[in-house]
This record gives C-alpha cells, structure tokens and sequence, in this order.
C-alpha cells in the first residue's frame, strides 16, 4: 500500500467534444461527490475542480458548502468528510500553484486519456515515482476527455484502463475509481 | 484476462438506509450509464436493474430505450451499445431465473457489501469459481448497500473494497467499477 502526495484535479475547459474539438463543459455535480468519495477512499490530499467559468464556479461551491457546512454534512458526515476534499480553481496553473504552495515543492502533472498516446507511461512506472514522495497531480477530463493542447503541458501521461473488450468509453467517475485504486492499491 | 460468465444486478428493494432499516429506493438514472459503461467495458454478460416498483421501472425503461431505440443512441453509438446490456425486473428472482433460462445451467450469486462481513470471500476465491465458467451474477446495493435479508440469500458475499484510508463510502457507481476491474483483470 503506497502513501503519497497524490492530488487528483477535474478538468472543464479545455476539454474534447464528440468532434474531437476543444470546449469547454457544463459542472455534473454527482463528479464531486463521487470523485471525493472515491479520493478520500485512497487518501487522496486535494481533488480540485476546474472551471474557468464562473456561473459554475459558484455551483461547485454552492455544492460543496452545502454538505461541508450546510445541512448536507449534518445528515450525512461521511459526505461531509468527502467533499472537505473539494477546491474550485479557474485554471490548472492556479490548482498547481495552489498544490506547490501547500507541499512546499514542485508538482508533476499526470494526464489521464482514453486514447493510446505515445510515449504514456504504465502504472508501475507512476507508482515508482510516488515513491519518491514528490507531489504528484492526476488529471482528468470530463465530457470526451481532455484536450490535446493541456495533455501537451503535462509532465506524464498514464497508460489508458482496458478491460477484456475494445470498449474505451468508461464514465470519468469510473475512470478515477479505477485508477486511484490501481494506483494505490498497486495492482 | 479472466472471460466468464458474469452478470451484474443493481439492486433498489431491499436496501438499507442510514439507520440500518430496510427500505426501497428511487432510481438514480446515471447509474445505469455508468454501471453499463463499466459492464461493456469488462465483459459482463447482462445488467439487471431490480426495481419492485412500477414507476421505476417505467422510468428505468424509458431511460434505456432513448439510448437503445431513440434519438440517444443516434447521437452516441457507444452509449446505445452499452445501455442494450440493461434489463429491468421486479426481483432478484427474476433476473436469477432470466440468467438461467439464457445459460441453461443454475446462476450463483454473489452479493457485495462495504461492511465487514464474516465468512465473506476474497476475490481470489471468486475468480477460482469465475475459471469454471459457471454464471455467476454480482449483486449491489443502492442506498446504503443491500439489506442483510437479500444478503442472506445469496450464495456468497465478496469482501468488501479497501483503499488506504477507514473510510468506506464509496459510491455504488466507484464500487462497481472498481470490483469489476479487480475481477476481471485479476488483481
């Protein structure tokens, strides 16, 4: 079992559309509550949602203040434990800023696609990196995944999750299930 | 890479709520996206939604054939193909008995729980059952998991998901595709 820096971060711009166009997309609030569920599952230190937009930047809050001070966290603690989680950020820049200004050190971002990519590195090989205790920052985007030109600013990109089949359209709350799991339970 | 002949059930009645009390619940019509998705992606042979009630049903009907028959699957063929895996039946006898008339040979059952449970199997005994080809259909709980008078039905109870935390909340949507990723890639 691995402990480590590890932040997970939501992506709503730029992201692909069907066309495989850049866009940017609308916040599905059960992502955070499943995505925060699953990140304090597998002691995840932040999971940062990112919109540039600023109607669903005050959603999101509005969401999170709800279970982590509103009633919502009254009549459920374990959501409100979860959702604790949660931090709005317009941009990744700010969420890595946000994340190096907590750790005290450098973080490396690991985008997570779908698609084959050249050069994607394996799980083992992410997981010899967290040994290192270095900050780490996984990243994944909604609607048909993220766009092209933020996988290109990341430092890694994380081999895409197969099954048995050619199937590859996993929702990205499954998606993050699976992986924090493969990640930390080292499987 | 394990192939067997492993369906899945998503169970709505009966379920606990959060004080331990057996209850019926109202569908939550992503899970059927998300659990379908996972279900494509690893193989599963059928997904059945287990609702007693007729609204829900309806409901759960109409969810499937907007994506399988109407405009749905036409903008997404991914989707349509991963929502034909649905069915919907009052009880957990119904879709036992719907497996079985489409294996012709008795179906086991295996229920999941997120509380320590004891005599609850290990993974690793389950995928020794999954070798022998025998149906097997892996059962959840919506709401707070599934009550313990359908768990004493069933033939087995899978160990419930750890991270690397005490919290063990995940959402059904997290806990499905987390189990069926552990089964069927083996780890």
């Amino acid at each position: 079992m691995l402990e480590s820096n590890l932040y997970v971060a939501l992506v709503h711009f730029p992201v692909m559309n069907k066309k495989n166009q850049p866009i940017g997309s609308a916040l599905t609030t059960i992502d955070l509550h499943d995505i925060a569920r699953a990140s304090i599952t597998f002691g995840i230190r932040g999971f940062y949602v990112i919109t540039p937009y600023e109607d669903q930047a005050v959603l999101a809050n509005q969401v999170i203040e709800h279970w982590t001070k509103g009633v919502g966290g009254k009549l459920n603690p374990f959501r409100k434990k979860a959702l604790e989680l949660v931090r709005v950020t317009k941009t990744i820049e700010d969420a890595i800023g946000s994340i190096e200004q907590e750790r005290k050190e450098p973080v490396k971002t690991i985008a997570t696609s779908a698609k084959e990519t050249s050069g994607s590195i394996t799980l083992k090989t992410l997981r010899q990196k967290l040994e290192d205790k270095a900050s780490h920052v996984l990243i994944f985007g909604t609607a048909w995944g993220l766009a092209d030109e933020m996988i290109d600013t990341c430092d890694f990109i994380l081999d895409p999750i197969y099954g048995n089949t050619d199937y590859n359209h996993l929702s990205v709350r499954s998606a993050a299930s699976i992986y924090l799991d493969r990640i930390i339970n080292g499987r």
